[in-house]
């Protein structure tokens, strides 16, 4: 049920900050760490037949001798390989149907230096094992033939160049995008705020929405230098459906923490200076933001760009797929308690670089309140926005 | 003095067992430490001429847009980026004697998966920062332009591809192909002895060889494979001058620990059987045997086959290198007691597993006093096996 699904608490490693920040939370329960996978699981799932048009659309135009994909922001988890597993059984179905040979692989697994490779590595075997075994139609698991396939850890940052030129045959980055290469400079009186929300000064929202654009530009032409022509992405962000950037849809969930930190400032445990100068380093796009991006960029076509959705509270998602009798569908149930610990994976690094260790069982334990008065009152959703390119000729 | 040194003990990562054995041994001072590096520093440096060599032949003939370099066994230390970041000087010093402009560089950097790939990870910015600063004549740092850089982890082991076909221009392997992917398999009857000697059966000393052959003629077919014609090849081995594999060049440094584990045999501190099972995992081949391998695999052809010596106690290669006055000196002068902390760091591993982790500080304590003695009646040295290759078109 939980298995092979990567840790939202990692995407948080793929933007620059000094390395001490980037450690993934190790003191994250189970409960959480399922709920996290089920948010990436959703998602992974969601975006799955996007992924198989574009591969196909690849593997027809192009028939390549070997295949070179590249997974940005991996992280590092039991979810790791999920993606790269399922584009390689794709590719090798395609062979059959075309009674081609299998290509050589060589699988790009991307994030930055501080992730833990090692752990990935560990993981090795497995993966290549996996890649043996394929669900035939009677549900009974059968070994098949699958190409060679190199793993290759390639640490850095995606907003600058990783392999290359044109070496790379298929890009995947998913829930990784959205956050920025850094926090916009000159939002110093985005005061009460940890990121856009209605109350932001249109300076704020602006120098947000610049940062993404030049993030996400530099992204596309980094690459467009690295992807074969023909080649093509399939890209998911956080983002939102409203053309609002401070839209509830996608700013509540941060407004809630500030509220916590708010409350912590009123009671004198955290310094005002200290609060407004705290940001996120975080995008959530639109899709009419990010298809004017990839068209004034030039590199890329889009084939495609979805949104999609899935609950805060992932473990709504997948309610039927769990036994309610269950330990799990115990500690599963507080949706609250679930967002707050998913959240934290992913913010608790930020926020110990900028606060200190001290405020933060404080912090969540205010976030999670709020967080379960909120989920009470109102259906809360995430937006995906996913979009699929073909690199131009 | 000891910087940019890789770490002797984890060549041990590069064959066959667990991986709950591959862990570095973590309890080694910082002489001993020192003392590794000096080793691997000296024959690092004895190299060097063979390897530029090498470059300046494949660039000569190939000037290639890429250069996709692979280093063998890196291990994880200061050391690991030392030899790569040469390769890549050499190259930008070729460019601007031919007017040429700089290639862009994939860097493999390989080891068994449970080698510390995150520590050299983090290093990667200092990796790169170094590329970028040469040392002119006047002995004043200049900075310089370098082509792009990739870099990359590649776990696995070596006996076995990592690499998609033809696509790798330089391999360097440096101390790590003289572990076999397994201990020879009938030599139950190497009483006494850990490793070949001079009073092993006949069958030891041919189970070893047959198992090199084996190891390394795989080595040769695979790399063969994922070398592009032209390519090159630079690999050491620690080996021997002699034809006889049981002489005393190669094998004495492991008689010495076996008779401090056969002193704790008879004293009844370790079981008879246990002694009698435990063989290292090594094969420290001639010249001629390489040779030999070579020729009969086929896929590439001898450019360079070299002997070089290392002293046991490295310090002896540096004396003049080194403040006789300063605590470094002091800390390095007990020969007997570097060596034995130097083969702790490649064999504690191999001998917890075995033996257990209680009789350690034992069996290297009179490991140390039989070195001590046996070094202050005669000179004793490491030999290394240098070859250099090109793939056959």
């Amino acid at each position: 049920m939980y298995m092979a699904l990567k840790d939202l608490s990692l995407c948080i490693l793929n933007f620059e900050i000094k390395f001490h920040v980037l450690r993934m939370n190790g003191g994250i329960g189970e409960a959480s760490y399922a709920n996290n996978s089920l948010v990436q699981q959703k998602v992974i799932s969601l975006t799955r037949p996007i992924r198989e048009e574009a591969i196909t659309s690849l593997y027809y135009k192009k028939i390549p001798r070997t295949v070179s994909i590249a997974d940005l922001g991996c992280s590092s988890g039991p979810n790791t390989f999920f993606v790269v597993t399922e584009i390689i059984k794709a590719i090798e179905n395609l062979c059959r149907e075309l009674n081609q040979n299998s290509p050589e692989y060589n699988v790009f697994m991307n994030d930055l230096p501080g992730n833990d490779f090692n752990n990935i590595f560990r993981s090795l075997d497995s993966f290549k094992q996996n890649l043996m075994i394929s669900n035939n139609n009677n549900n009974k698991f059968e070994k098949n033939s699958c190409g060679p396939c190199f793993l290759f850890g390639a640490p850095g940052s995606f907003y600058g160049r990783l392999f290359a030129n044109t070496s790379i045959h298929f890009v995947h980055a998913s829930y990784s995008l959205q956050w920025l290469s850094k926090v916009p400079e000159g939002i110093e009186n985005n005061k009460g705020n940890i990121y856009m929300s209605s109350t932001s000064p249109l300076n704020v929202l602006n120098a947000y929405y610049e940062q993404f654009r030049r993030d996400f530009s530099f992204f596309l032409k980094c690459r467009g230098e690295e992807v074969v022509e023909g080649g093509v992405m399939v890209l998911t962000f956080l983002g939102r459906r409203s053309d609002d950037p401070s839209s509830k849809e996608c700013c509540y969930i941060w407004e809630l923490m500030a509220a916590a930190l708010n409350q912590m400032v009123l009671e004198g445990i955290i310094k005002e200076e200290q609060m407004d100068a705290f940001n996120i380093p975080q995008y959530t796009p639109s899709p009419s933001e990010v298809k004017l991006e990839v068209q004034s960029e030039g590199s890329f076509t889009i084939n495609r760009l979805e949104v999609s959705e899935v609950n805060w509270n992932a473990y709504e998602n997948n309610w039927n797929a769990m036994d309610s009798e269950s330990e799990e569908f115990e500690s599963l149930i507080d949706g609250g308690y679930n967002v707050a610990q998913c959240m934290r994976a992913v913010a608790e690094p930020l926020l110990v670089s900028h606060f200190g260790e001290d405020i933060i069982e404080n912090v969540f334990s205010r976030y999670q309140t709020l967080l379960t008065d909120s989920m009470s009152k109102e259906k809360t959703k995430f937006f995906n926005v996913t979009v699929s390119l073909t690199r131009n000729a």
